[in-house]
């Protein structure tokens, strides 16, 4: 395609959004992986996609795996920082547990919702099973533990039935299901944070609950921020 | 392989458990589609992992794709009748409300349990959004507008949130993620069926819910087992 038609504007910009060459070709493998399945996508199609040829895609990943992972320790990795640093907030009484587990879902919820791609999707991939895999399954574990320990904090106050924070874990990553289905709004993540703190049985009012726990998420956020030392 | 080597037993049995042949084919094709991935098994690898010609999985279904849509609707459709069953029990007071909010979590989750092959992992394929599937899809949504009209009749006097139906519906679909972690046990869909109740904002205890919704699936499976007219 040498000489476009008029009125055919020629292709200038970069096809993808993304900075750099690796985060365009992020974006387009979660397009083609979460679309047309991950088996089906060749590192060749997204290079296309990219709009750069398939030796430049292995400058940046050797393998179609690599691209799985770094998608896949997307979506878990950047939320840990946060999720342990709410486990540091004391938790005091039983609101303030449950305003700790409302801040880690409402928090890991928005991250599955941000993403362009619906990248949980991929999290049933049969391929995760594969020793390859073992770094992302072990990140996924570590955040399902801190909302077993969130969720711990909270039943110790309210009687709540010992796996409270194994099913909010699971609550919250349905929303990958919620969006599969075009049913996530912009309140999702709220009304399933809020959810969580119900799975373990806070029985009072969830406004103040909710309120501490954006107030959580917003000093946690400026503190990690800030560089340490 | 005509001479099996000494001490080695000659097949003789079906390879694949299922009364028929139409049912060992739905075994060996639930078994790679969520083991190997769908796109990755073929009409002729289902034939061989049952031990027939590729011809004779033709005379049961046309494409891979029958395959998988039957699998798909015997994930849902058996379940229909009980969830209208559940729905047509008087809901009286908050307690009934909740029993029949747990009945059909716990009939569900059950089934979602019960199945060989963890087969709600194929519900995230993106292949089911063909207009193929669309039956499945339709299906799926009657199923979940039951979940949201039993959690409704219990948020109408708890004061739960709107959303506490279709949230329930996601938990107990995550005992599909439970299973593909390793996690779920026997107890899992009763646990998954409180926290439904949970959800709804039931603040009392569960256990009279949940003895008075398992009486009501004993009611509703001896009265379903009873041939009309």
């Amino acid at each position: 395609m040498t000489s476009p038609g008029p009125g055919r504007p020629r292709h200038t910009g970069p096809l993808r959004p993304g900075a750099t060459g690796r985060e365009q070709i992020l974006d387009a493998a979660a397009e083609l992986f979460t679309t047309h399945g991950y088996a089906r996508t060749s590192t060749r199609a997204i290079a296309e996609a990219v709009g750069i040829r398939q030796a430049s895609l292995y400058h940046h990943f050797r393998t179609k795996d690599d691209v799985l992972e770094a998608l896949l320790t997307s979506t878990v990795t950047p939320t840990l920082p946060v999720a342990h640093a709410v486990l540091r907030v004391p938790a005091g009484d039983a609101e303030h547990a449950a305003a700790r587990l409302y801040a880690l879902a409402l928090h890991d919820g928005r991250e599955l919702c941000r993403t362009r791609w619906n990248l949980g999707a991929l999290y049933l991939l049969p391929e995760l099973r594969a020793p390859r895999f073992v770094p992302f399954q072990t990140a996924r574990e570590r955040l399902r533990q801190c909302y077993v320990r969130a969720g711990a904090d909270v039943v110790a106050r309210t009687g709540g039935p010992s796996q409270a924070g194994d099913l909010a874990f699971r609550l919250v990553e349905s929303l990958v299901n919620l969006r599969a289905d075009g049913r996530a709004t912009a309140d999702s993540p709220a009304q399933v944070a809020e959810g969580c703190v119900r799975l373990a049985c806070w029985s009072g009012d969830v406004t103040p609950v909710a309120r501490s726990g954006e107030e959580m998420l917003r000093d946690i956020s400026a503190a990690l921020l800030v560089p340490a030392g």
